[in-house]
């Protein structure tokens, strides 16, 4: 059976990712989510030329001579709109954001002022015309542009449709997921205790993968190894955009997964890739369903769903970016590696002044999830590496958790 | 009036979070909440010794001679009990994960192996006493502890609980959190257009900035500039554990904000951060709720929050990894720096072969929010820096939105 390469498959499994809807939502649930129209300003922002700074509005060319004193003609706050115009030897106390009076043209700061008595002030520094002055439109203009097509709404991408007023946006919507579990040796999260069964753990992994990526997926249960009642599982599981199935695709003569797939008209693109763990991955298309099948290990099933699940369901919610984040990194101890295969590590990080070290989590079998569980991150070794020799740089994928860390990274005396 | 440094600033913050409660949810809610209790196994995992793969169980001590012809006297699927034990000269067509049966003591993958007939099959290697088995709790084992109070629920440490048949966990309590903007220029995202007023974005990035740790804040409105008003207000607000106020933190004459807090009994700790964009900062403390007031501009706002209310807040929540994940890049052109205080400059990242490289996303200005909008991290250069040559290294934060890329990073040939 031909092994694909780990690009090669996430190619495959890109060119067939399904086109999705759009739907109008309310900003307030607009966060990660995908914009699905162009969005123009519908005011300038600044509404007019305001102050940067908490000071005096005055007229560049009365500060010639340092210092100089101007009478205050007026307060402006922000939020309120100017009365009085200023005139040569004058000045008006003003906020940031306060609009700039009518004859002013600079902003001294309060610090570099000294207050004369109520009604006069020492300005004691001269200032370049314009300074600290904010023009009208200067953030936003009016008609503008303001956000493409396919932008993800961060907290400053939805701060800008807050400042335009949008209270609804229409964005992608997200592929409807179910998740499969198949296996008589498997016992669900709610079944009765039996020593002898296995617990369903990869449910549960990947129903969290999922939500990290903000879907909400259905559990479908455990299948058990008999064609009739598999067959009626992924039925239900063909309802849905994606159909993740963890287990089943091993090659041995208990496995009905692959022939029952098959019969139900699921078009099966590859069955095996080269990497490590994680080599049983089968994908399949209908018209309306994309099918992933996952190995049964849950060690495996993790990182497959990292490589393959994860930039289809990004991409199938608009996003551009697909992929994990990756950094990169020194290792402390040679590795082997056998060419043929891209083998992922799981790899906790520690920051030095040269960067990052990653350092292995301990026995790599694919049973061992707790070594997933304590993981930062993936280091990838390449399929046609035949080693790494201790201090060798590498490439780590960050893993959901490791967009935290436990120092500040600001270097400073206090 | 005393500026603090970030760092000290951070200090003072995180010495004064609150000690919040526990609760019992659903696993299926556990998704990045901090575990407030130790977790034990309640089986060995695996139950027994179980095959890592589709094969043959075998004696090793059978195959001195390869190839060597064996006996099938049994199939073993996962789930399934042996009936048979394996004596010399035979041995059991076995599925990954199922029990190994007695008298066998090593896995032959099927892909060394040669079916003769129906009941026999040559082995084509020889194999180590007891490769490809996987021994009972070699995963777990019964009564060890799995997971330690603290731990953050990540979707390997999810299935851990899954596989501990844990249904419901006792988690951190989240912060509630309040947020509120102050100034009469405002105009609510529900209020009536008015082009001389200006948008309330802050309410919405921080809104944002506080959703995507999990939280779902409440939103009080727009204060007035005014004593009674605000006075108002921030007792609602200190119905909370963490009161956000953005605006009125300035030195004017304007600000109502600074006495009214006071009055209300509000412990202030201090009002000014040696940081830019963003110095106006001032923190305060009731025994009930920590109070984080923001500066008015946008960029500066988010950038506090950063910095200040996002430690906090997951601090609260029981995390380790209280800061943004920080990441080494290049920068490509000079930069200018005043020592004395720390700067965040918003940034987009290329990856290159020697890593990343960091260029500014354009103005600078602390209300140019699009600026924010298409950063992917803040460059932090040092306070005591004076300038940064082209070519520099420099430590950069990752923002939300970051923690995924266009490409996979994965380097292979197809």
């Amino acid at each position: 059976m031909e092994y694909l390469s780990l690009t090669a498959a996430q190619q495959c499994i890109l060119q067939h990712t399904l086109q999705l809807g759009v739907e109008t939502i309310p900003l307030e649930h607009a966060l990660r989510r995908v914009l699905a129209e162009e969005v123009y300003s519908n005011r300038d922002h600044p509404p007019y030329d305001v102050s940067a700074m908490d000071g005096y509005a005055v007229r560049a060319a009365d500060l010639s001579c340092t210092p100089s004193e101007l009478t205050v003609v007026e307060d402006i706050k922000a939020g309120a709109m100017p009365m009085m115009a200023v005139l040569p030897g004058q000045c008006a106390r003003i906020m940031t954001g306060a609009p700039i009076p009518q004859g002013a043209d600079t902003v001294i700061r309060v610090e570099d002022t000294q207050p004369v008595g109520n009604e006069c002030v020492q300005i004691l520094c001269s200032a370049l015309y314009g300074t600290d002055i904010r023009s009208r439109g200067e953030n936003l203009r009016n008609g503008e542009l303001v956000l493409g097509c396919g932008t993800e709404i961060t907290p400053g991408v939805l701060g800008i449709l807050a400042m335009v007023k949008r209270t609804e946006v229409k964005v992608r919507t997200r592929p409807r997921v179910a998740i499969l579990s198949s296996g008589d040796e498997l016992e669900g999260l709610y079944a009765p205790f039996d020593s002898d069964k296995i617990p369903d753990a990869n449910s549960y992994t990947l129903m969290a993968q999922v939500q990290a990526l903000g879907i909400e997926p259905v559990l479908l249960g455990i299948a058990q190894d008999d064609p009739i009642e598999l067959s009626r599982y992924l039925m239900r599981g063909l309802a849905y955009d994606v159909l993740l199935i963890s287990g089943g695709t091993s090659v041995g003569v208990y496995d009905f997964v692959r022939p029952t797939i098959e019969a139900l008209g699921i078009q099966m693109h590859f069955w095996r890739v080269a990497i490590r763990p994680g080599h049983p991955l089968a994908f399949g298309t209908t018209p309306t369903t994309r099918v992933f099948c996952l190995p049964g290990n849950p060690v495996s099933s993790m990182v497959c769903f990292e490589q393959f699940v994860l930039p289809a369901l990004r991409d199938m919610m608009g996003h551009t970016r697909l992929f994990r984040r990756t950094i990169t990194a020194r290792i402390s101890k040679p590795m082997k590696h056998r060419a043929g295969r891209t083998e992922l590590i799981r790899v906790t990080l520690d920051a030095d002044e040269q960067g990052y070290q990653a350092t292995p989590t301990g026995a790599q079998g694919s049973g061992v999830l707790l070594s997933m569980a304590r993981a930062e991150g993936l280091l990838l070794i390449p399929n046609e590496c035949d080693g790494l020799h201790a201090g060798a740089s590498v490439t780590v994928q960050l893993l959901e958790g490791a967009a935290y860390q436990q120092h500040s990274g600001i270097a400073e005396g206090i």
